[in-house]
């Protein structure tokens, strides 16, 4: 578990957060959170690919081309999905509440939920929580907030960073929640980032994309996509610098820190991972394109056959061979490979290396951290995926969740 | 186990077969075969997508294409993968043995190999066997060949069949092996299968891949192909009759019955798979189009949050859900579906069903056997996929397999 003490996190201007046990799981818990934006906010959003959108999804995707967006409600312990127009009606219950407390239009509120799939959500115990979420709204509360999404996760996921820029303080505070990438009865991937640097809504945009791709989107579990996953980028527009009057080179410095804030967070999500004993490092290097490089680097990453191996600690480099023959590559794109375990030569000149030695490969694969670097060796590109083995404790989870 | 008493298997008039014990292993066992065409056979294979093809896949691509193909050589233990020219070498050496002993073109041989990847194939012990296996060619030694190709399996998968048409007995024979579908290091598909039924070459093409698509594609346990999977049709032409004389009516009937065949084996695979607790058979209903709905079955097949939930018995629909909503569909395709467990109406009009009984479900579900029908209810294509549950054993058998 994080201890808070272990970090520090930075209010960002203009963002307030409340928490509260509403009692959406049997247990006492933070399951229950409201974020108030400051007026001129700006908010941007990536969603789920999975075409059976939950009900809040729907929502937050229409309301977030708004200008405006006042509030976001989150909740965990269910993720109103799979429960159709009554999941939209709901909703709007709810929501009316919270309008009736703050004068805000629903159009103004997004809403994210995660948790069992298919049950009705406790409507009345959101709605008595209300009042005391916005009576309780403090910009210090983001600790708070991270533990109430969470649902198998094991730890907070919370990154705070603080960069000067133009004698400027930026500040960039992020949660994030999820424990395999999927799971679409538990473990949704939220996140929820804000930055004080004033950033108009285009740029905002355009941000998260390129954030999200290399981050969220370069991590994989089990290959499942949720009904619910969500990532969300806020600019409250609270400092007296803007992105786009920034140098090139003060951008970069900007970019570089949002973007390993993003990483971040994604890794402790890999980390979290259900059942996981190793974080896998899988860098493809000098591919043709971004695409194939991602390709190849998701089809080892999501192989059962290579995550075996890994929790087995078995340099079983064929399994990963056979992987990367999955890709939705050229056969072209093969010839120059040269496979990697650690820093060890394995497979060059379409042959297991000469001077490979299963022992110290054998060796390396004991480390908890493990690389994997495939050479493609016919373009530029490099990307880098993370994942997790697959162990017998992720069938236990899996098998065992609901009962 | 398959016991011999169990099934009949009836020669195919011009195929002769020899097995042999040649060492690929430790452990003494049949693990190479030698199948002889005789003169005027048509043959036909489909091959792995997976573009780290391995050497034999290369080799058996190219010669298909002759006319003349005189043997097939096939063995277990090593799937001379990842061997790159060394492994094309050593084909040519011992293709040259068989040349030498029974003067047929390298041109004329197909080759088949499954087992480990990235070793050097024994070539000595094969070079050495081919004399007594030309020797022991014999019509009745179907069931022996089927002993030879096994790896990981447990059981052999050997299906013959004898209907009459127009008088005439036509015959069908078949072998298959694998247990995973996937699994590069061991269960790599490999199946055979020979009519005396008189077919031409262009005929036999087009049937191989759709008895290929509704059997061998329509199966999965882990979602990997192999370096290796190989699928092979052989008309000996033996019989008096010709399939293009049929009429419809009889064309069907041999249809029908060498259908049946591909699916029978098909399905042996998957009892045999990995682990597995439960054979899965999901029925995709009234899909717009027939890869509509093997995606969707593929989908429901491969996620591994639907398998661990059946490994545990548990009615978790609302994985099947999402598993749903992730195939690469419409949204407009999800409008209208219904999920069935077993005869059990669970989700319909976008949310659960009011008389849905978890109860029932989970009782359902402690059958070996289970039925998921997933209506999508816009199309008229209907379509089957087979699967098994991800259990604890699969992580145990691919974890431990080199060990």
């Amino acid at each position: 578990m994080l201890k808070k003490k272990d970090i520090k996190i930075y209010p960002v201007e203009g963002i307030k957060l409340a928490s509260i046990c509403a009692g959406m799981y049997k247990k006492r818990r933070y399951d229950l959170s409201l974020v108030q934006l400051c007026a001129g906010s700006n908010i941007s959003g990536v969603f789920t690919k999975n075409k059976a959108k939950a009900a809040p999804v729907i929502v937050t995707e229409k309301h977030i081309k708004n200008k405006g967006i006042k509030y976001l409600v989150i909740n965990a312990g269910n993720a109103n999905a799979g429960t159709g127009s009554q999941g939209a009606k709901d909703i709007i219950k709810y929501c009316k509440k919270l309008s009736d407390v703050t004068s805000c239009a629903f159009e103004d509120i997004l809403i994210f939920s995660t948790g069992v799939i298919g049950e009705r959500i406790k409507v009345k115990n959101i709605i008595n929580a209300i009042p005391k979420l916005v009576d309780n709204l403090k910009n210090n509360n983001w600790l708070n907030f991270s533990k109430s999404i969470l649902t198998t996760d094991t730890c907070t996921k919370i990154v705070s960073k603080k960069i000067k820029i133009n004698n400027e303080m930026i500040v960039i505070t992020g949660v994030a929640k999820g424990s395999g990438m999927i799971m679409p009865n538990m473990a949704t991937m939220l996140s929820f980032v804000a930055t004080n640097l004033k950033i108009t809504k285009n740029e905002l945009d355009k941000m998260l994309i390129k954030l999200t791709e290399k981050s969220y989107n370069m991590i994989t579990v089990d290959g499942d996509t949720s009904t619910n996953d969500s990532s969300i980028l806020i600019s409250t527009r609270k400092s007296k610098i803007s992105y786009s009057q920034l140098s090139a080179k003060e951008k970069n410095k900007f970019n570089d820190c949002i973007q390993s804030l993003y990483e971040n967070l994604a890794k402790k999500i890999i980390k979290d991972a259900e059942g996981a004993t190793k974080f896998v490092t899988i860098n493809i290097k000098k591919a043709k394109s971004q695409n194939i490089g991602k390709n190849v680097g998701m089809s080892i990453a999501n192989s059962p056959l290579v995550k075996t191996a890994l929790f087995a600690e078995d340099p079983n480099w064929g399994r990963i061979l056979s992987a990367i023959g999955n890709a939705n590559i050229d056969k072209n794109d093969l010839a120059n490979i040269e496979i990697y375990i650690g820093k060890l030569l394995v497979y060059k000149n379409n042959q297991l290396y000469k001077k490979y030695s299963e022992i110290t490969a054998a060796r390396y694969l004991k480390n908890k951290n493990i690389d994997l670097n495939i050479f493609l060796n016919n373009g530029k590109h490099d990307i880098t995926v993370w994942t997790s083995d697959l162990s017998h404790q992720y069938i236990k989870i899996n098998a065992e969740y609901r009962t």
